[in-house]
């Protein structure tokens, strides 16, 4: 496999990544998850957006050089035709200590794999119980290596045979599921929980919102038991979610609002 | 540098990371700060045993072997007289997903750097605006590499020429600093946040508690302006904090009970 590792296209086993690195040691870094369909990277200008305003937030300065390009060359060297970037950029080496260098050298790291982006018919999903989402940081708001507890969420799924699990914000209201954002038809109405209820601002999420003119609502967990409808969206593609802690959603198959998302 | 990396001791530069990691790619992973005092590491009982129940919250297999022997090792291969050990471990190199692999290859690293422990004669803080401390996740009951909250709480105090930041729980109470506990003493008592409130059990928070016979109680805000003196505790010392958001707290300067706790 190829990767782009700070500024040059290699082979993987020679991106090593130096133990100091702050992405490993503090999780200092963000990350961005693209989608390729038919040989291009798709949706970037969405994905580089997003990036950049979490590089802000977190007082990251983004490297020098062509993201664009460069996501290109790593789907172009692996052949990936349907699949998935990967691109993490953390603050790099430091000596130790919480606080960021002065003059941080960030690591910039894209991979690459090819992978069936055909959806599921379904997912049946659990609340997490063991967690929530901090809605009171501004680490919801964007997209950073800081997924542990997205990790154990989606275990506590697996451990109960799910799928996937959503998560409830820390006022107890739905916030998204442990990757991917949670929509709900309610009375004929596409809604989605909005970001101050800690649903990160997906790429698929605004492009849905745009094409189903679905609108921002704060959701409690018993919205579930009236939606027609829900569906999970992430940057590589919308999945049916038919069934919540053994509740069926609706008529517990796929409806015709999450066909329409599909499509669009 | 000498560090153990995966069962060895070998060169800084020898123990390259892969670029797969989760602890890199997604902040699954664990950390320990463990004083050097005399050339010897200190409490290491209560760092492995908090090592181990983080381990258990998040679902990871503690490798095998002698961590005991190997921080040892890492201190005297760099002859650390005083300074501290870094101990990473992560759940290893895996394919793309938030979800582990069924038999995940944990990373362990051991670094370490000679370092003054001396103790600042006094800190000035502020209270983060930024974000807050997620009291309703696991994770801040463990060390986890997910250290972004604290790094922009450290940020903020950094822009406002402050030495450290002290956060608020979700619910609006004192929790802790960006990397340190907080103690204050209030009427004569020396009363520390409960873990209940976002506190992670620190081993030095432990140590002082039973010291002095501190006990946990919910502190709002305001408790600082009737608080006597405070101070802030963490694997590599105590550290009197004199005034918080421009205001002095008690006199403003450290105070007796924050002198026994560093003598104990």
């Amino acid at each position: 496999m190829k990767v782009y590792f700070n500024g040059s296209l290699m082979d993987r086993d020679a991106a090593r990544i130096d133990p100091g690195d702050r992405g490993l040691t503090l999780a200092d870094g963000l990350y961005e998850t693209i989608a390729v369909v038919g040989g291009d990277p798709v949706r970037l200008d969405a994905h580089l957006a997003r990036l950049r305003v979490g590089a802000d937030v977190i007082g990251l300065r983004l490297p020098d050089g062509d993201l664009v390009a460069a996501l290109k060359e790593v789907a172009a060297a692996n052949n990936i035709n349907e699949g998935a970037l990967r691109l993490t950029l953390t603050r790099g080496p430091a000596p130790r200590g919480i606080l960021p260098p002065e003059k941080p050298q960030p690591t910039l790291l894209i991979t690459g794999t090819s992978q069936d982006l055909t959806p599921p018919e379904g997912v049946r999903a659990i609340i997490a119980t063991c967690t929530r989402r901090n809605e009171h940081s501004p680490l919801s708001r964007i997209k950073t290596t800081n997924c542990l507890d997205g990790i154990l969420a989606a275990q506590e799924a697996a451990q109960q045979k799910a799928d996937d699990a959503l998560l409830l914000s820390t006022a107890g209201n739905l916030a998204e599921a442990a990757v991917a954002n949670l929509f709900l038809v309610l009375d004929g109405r596409t809604v989605t929980p909005p970001i101050e209820d800690g649903a990160l601002p997906g790429v698929m999420r605004a492009a849905v919102i745009e094409a189903l003119g679905a609108v921002e609502q704060t959701l409690a967990p018993d919205a579930l038991e009236n939606a027609s409808e829900a569906f999970l969206t992430s940057a590589l593609g919308i999945r049916p979610l038919i069934e919540v802690d053994g509740v069926a959603i609706g008529s517990g198959v796929p409806g015709p609002v999450v066909r329409e998302a599909q499509k669009a």
